[in-house]
């Protein structure tokens, strides 16, 4: 057998390193498993066999350099991973392994990618910049929400939805992540209405107003779908990320169409809600970086889905900054971004004005704040809940508290009144 | 609220079904967290609203018609999906759901497509008898191994043990999952000394042989390299359809390449391995014959990695079967086929010639047994480990106890005493 662990090793600097938590099934000893986890994502198998050379095991093994309780770093080294190819690097250090006997629990916790490997892919092509230049927004956050109900309205009805949003003050609108071309709403008919009501809206507002249509299907169609928004004029591509899957999601941004990619991501859940099985949020969120999103959705804090506080700051911190220093106690590793452009950070779900300032406060300014039910299900109806959602936007920049803004707008005063928690 | 739960409800035939195993949060009824998973994954959102109809919520609602413990079963009107948009589908049924916070588990156990559904979609393009004339072996199990190591090999090393387990019987050599093109073994030079040499083996044993080299990346380059397949005469394409997701597996299918699909279902486990939340690999592999792929890993049932007996024999006859009745024990749902090919269920992961027989008892002989290590890994090496593996196959084919029968065969002796278990 070939020895992964080895306790004294440092990582070089073109190596991949993965942190997991790993709990061995019954009877298997931690190192054990250590050894089986390094082997089947790299070189390795369950037995011994005569086709290894001392080549291999030499260049290509990894090292278990970090055990600690149940939580261990592996380091790769560069050439076991094909650059530019996400599913080839999934399929190694987050593939076989998770499925493995000797294991009770596997957690693919954080990814740090070498300079190589970064260098490989594209990243966002806009980034927050470009995307606050698009839309003329210096410093506060974006706002913006869902047509509702997801699916349903047909292509003048959820244009209209759009343009009463916008009105009300909204920055952005976008479609719901199960909404893409319906037999009671087809895609070319849809984004042609509601660009229509962008523009009306934008030459009444003099503001900048973006519309997110969802493009995900298959990849020529959901490449044909987006070249179609470029055509007519649209700024955005949205995608569901997870279940459109890696490679699609690559030829998305290699397509190179000069649309800004808003990520959505449905089914992560399926991977992420566990804490000791899957891989976190963080390492999704790392990937579609590196891939090339330039919004992503990180959870809510205080909204209707899960995800701890400290959880969700860290991944803002990793898809915005240039350079993580890691923590320890957090699980994240150390990544140069080394250029990749950062990712706004989009936090929606289960929001309303209420919950608008303990948003900011958690994630700061760069951010994207969405309320889909928090705007629509406003007493007054999607303009004014767009107002109050502003409104409470306004309130928390300025640092005022909301009940005492909310005396001054009637909006504000309403929505307050209906989601009072 | 519109209220999701009607016990009496019979679901149409044009409804898509789906099974769920739902765990609420403390303090929440099963009633309740029904009627939040049946609103997310269709029509509804957390909160009344304004721009909901009357028309929409009678068309499009869906309805939970069972709830029995935590197992409940929910009818969508086919009008919520895009037909052909299996993306779509998931973002819908397998989307948001997972992560709310009203749930501490939900694991989406199968689902049955109606008609309108699976007619949208082009199953495998060979299936069982494809396969079966291409390789023409009419009723016998199929017997491969996966090159070892994992990666490391150049392309004439690779090309090398390729030859040797096809000329110790072996019909099918495979790429390993995280093996695409490495900076030590391009993939173009792989495949070109390959089927170099399963041209060669073919004359010298008068049999057919099969290689399926691994054409995982993004989308476009995968089928750069399928067509390069195609053009220098393979018969296959191997994928990891989890890493490389829906939208790119839909693609290389709709390509029509004329290539036989087999599917590496790498990363599978981050969904399926907690019984309580996810979504089960009955689903995947039913996800998977739709899309169309004509081979599939479904679990070895006795070999390295999870998977009970049960749940893999299910998923085998749901991917191989035209008809399936549906088991409320199994949580397997009734499924109309309406013609789709079967796929040729693959079983991998740890297995060697003590362990062919139980493979074939539980599945049957329209099954793929491929072993790895079981193979390179016999003391003689890959050809007399290849020998083995037939031995063991032929064996368990005509009924005679294995270890009589290595009484007359060197090749699985030797095999037996390194593996006795």
């Amino acid at each position: 057998m070939l020895e992964y662990i080895d306790k004294k090793y440092k990582p070089g600097k073109d190596e991949l390193v993965a942190e997991y938590h790993a709990e061995p099934a019954y009877n298997v000893s931690m190192e054990q498993a250590c050894e089986q986890i390094a082997g089947e994502s790299s070189i390795g198998t369950w037995t011994d066999i005569c086709t290894m050379n001392e080549k291999i095991a030499k260049e290509l093994k990894p090292h278990v350099f970090s055990i600690d309780g149940n939580e261990i770093k592996i380091a790769y080294p560069a050439e076991l991973f094909e650059a530019g190819n996400m599913p080839q690097i999934y399929s190694a250090i987050a593939g076989n392994i998770f499925g493995m006997g000797i294991l009770k629990n596997l957690r693919l916790q954080d990814i740090s990618f070498p300079k190589s490997i970064v260098k490989s892919f594209d990243g966002p092509a806009f980034g927050i910049d470009g995307v606050r230049r698009i839309l003329k927004i210096k410093k506060r956050p974006l706002v913006g929400t869902i047509v509702k109900p997801k699916v349903g309205l047909n292509p003048k009805q959820h244009a209209a939805v759009c343009y009463e949003a916008w009105f009300g003050g909204l920055d952005i609108v976008k479609d719901d992540e199960n909404l893409t071309s319906m037999v009671f709403n087809k895609f070319e008919d849809r984004i042609t209405e509601t660009l229509k009501m962008k523009e009306k809206v934008e030459i009444e507002t003099g503001q900048k107003k973006a519309y997110m249509p969802n493009v995900t299907a298959e990849t020529n169609e959901m490449l044909r779908r987006a070249q179609y928004v470029k055509k007519i004029g649209g700024t955005y591509a949205m995608v569901d990320i997870l279940t459109v899957g890696w490679s699609g999601l690559q030829t998305l941004r290699k397509a190179n169409l000069g649309l800004v990619i808003h990520a959505h991501r449905a089914m992560h859940a399926a991977l992420t809600a566990n804490p000791n099985h899957g891989i976190s949020m963080l390492a999704l969120a790392k990937t579609a970086r590196l891939i090339g999103v330039d919004q992503l959705h990180i959870g809510a804090i205080v909204g209707k889905m899960k995800g701890a506080v400290a959880e969700v700051k860290n991944i803002g911190e990793d898809i915005e900054h240039k350079m993580i220093k890691g923590s320890k106690k957090q699980h994240v590793l150390e990544q140069d971004w080394n250029g990749i452009k950062p990712v706004f950070p989009v936090c929606s779900g289960g929001l309303h004005p209420g919950k608008v300032a303990a948003v900011i406060e958690a994630i700061g300014s760069n951010v994207i704040i969405q309320a889909g039910g928090g705007v629509h299900g406003h007493p007054d109806g999607t303009r004014y809940g767009a107002k109050a959602m502003m409104q409470a936007v306004d309130a928390a920049v300025h640092g005022i508290e909301l009940k005492k803004y909310a005396e001054r707008f009637i909006e504000l005063n309403k929505a307050l009144k209906k989601w009072p928690g």
